[in-house]
């Protein structure tokens, strides 16, 4: 059996950063990586953002917006000498009470492994290590099952999201 | 007609900070102060969340998430020598892209002086002069209202609140 292979402890610290968490898919074709620390090249951020509808975001903004985020999580593709990343979230918060997850995005041709799954539950899992014990997010119609499937309650006790926007 | 005193331009800045900004309630009699930099006692500004029906959270854990918080604004009613604190609310967020109120609170017997309405006026606008478009929030059933009356879109393109919770 053909087996994707895996990373030693030093390979995995020195490409994804300390703390970044190794896996295969399901059908052992992939090793994939779940990295906090690993830069994004912005490029490829934004392709992978706009291949799941996002629009279009100024580099200076993301750049900025990644910095003062609690927490961004890269799933990455392990290929030796170019990880490729397929799919990425975000956290804003005060880290102790608040976090809000942002940009969940799991690239199409992707899609379809439960790799969108994993991706909430290592995201869960590293705000539960900061203590945090209710996270939010705003969900797309689209996205409303996946999330209630993983236990996300929506509108607990009737609350409803509200939206400001300039202009 | 007898009116509240106003503060100098020196005695703003010394109370209440850099950018604190004044005003009288419309029946002139108070003199209130909006800052984001003088600083809160937690014991007076728990009273005031539980006051709203917040739940209690401990001192330690609300401190550091004042300090992580993107911005914190204090509606104090001045009076010489012993300023009071009647309202908050706080943004967590990234300072570019996303901004998250919450703590929305006005104490109930300084409630219907459209103190809410001015708080999140001055917040909207802090938010802007950081370049911030949009800015969420989740509604409690009860200020679902309060928040469309001034120009809040509930739930846009069929979003939903989800909520996920530790145990």
């Amino acid at each position: 059996m053909i087996s994707a292979p895996s990373l030693t402890k030093d390979e995995l610290d020195e490409v994804y950063g300390k703390g970044a968490c190794q896996f295969q898919s399901s059908d052992h074709l992939m090793t994939l990586v779940f990295s906090q620390s690993r830069p994004f090249d912005l490029i490829e951020l934004e392709q992978l953002l706009q291949s799941v509808g996002w629009s279009h975001r100024p580099a200076r903004k993301v750049r900025r917006a990644l910095a003062y985020s609690l927490l961004k999580v890269g799933l990455w593709k392990h290929e030796a000498g170019l990880p490729r990343l397929i799919g990425f979230a975000r956290c804003t918060g005060d880290g102790v009470i608040e976090a809000t997850v942002w940009d969940v995005a799991i690239l199409p041709v992707y899609q379809g492994y439960g790799f969108g799954k994993q991706l909430m539950s290592y995201l869960i899992k590293s705000l539960q290590e900061m203590g945090i014990k209710r996270i939010t997010l705003f969900a797309d119609p689209g996205v409303v099952d996946f999330y209630r499937s993983q236990g996300w309650v929506l509108e607990p006790r009737g609350n409803r999201c509200a939206f400001w926007y300039a202009n």
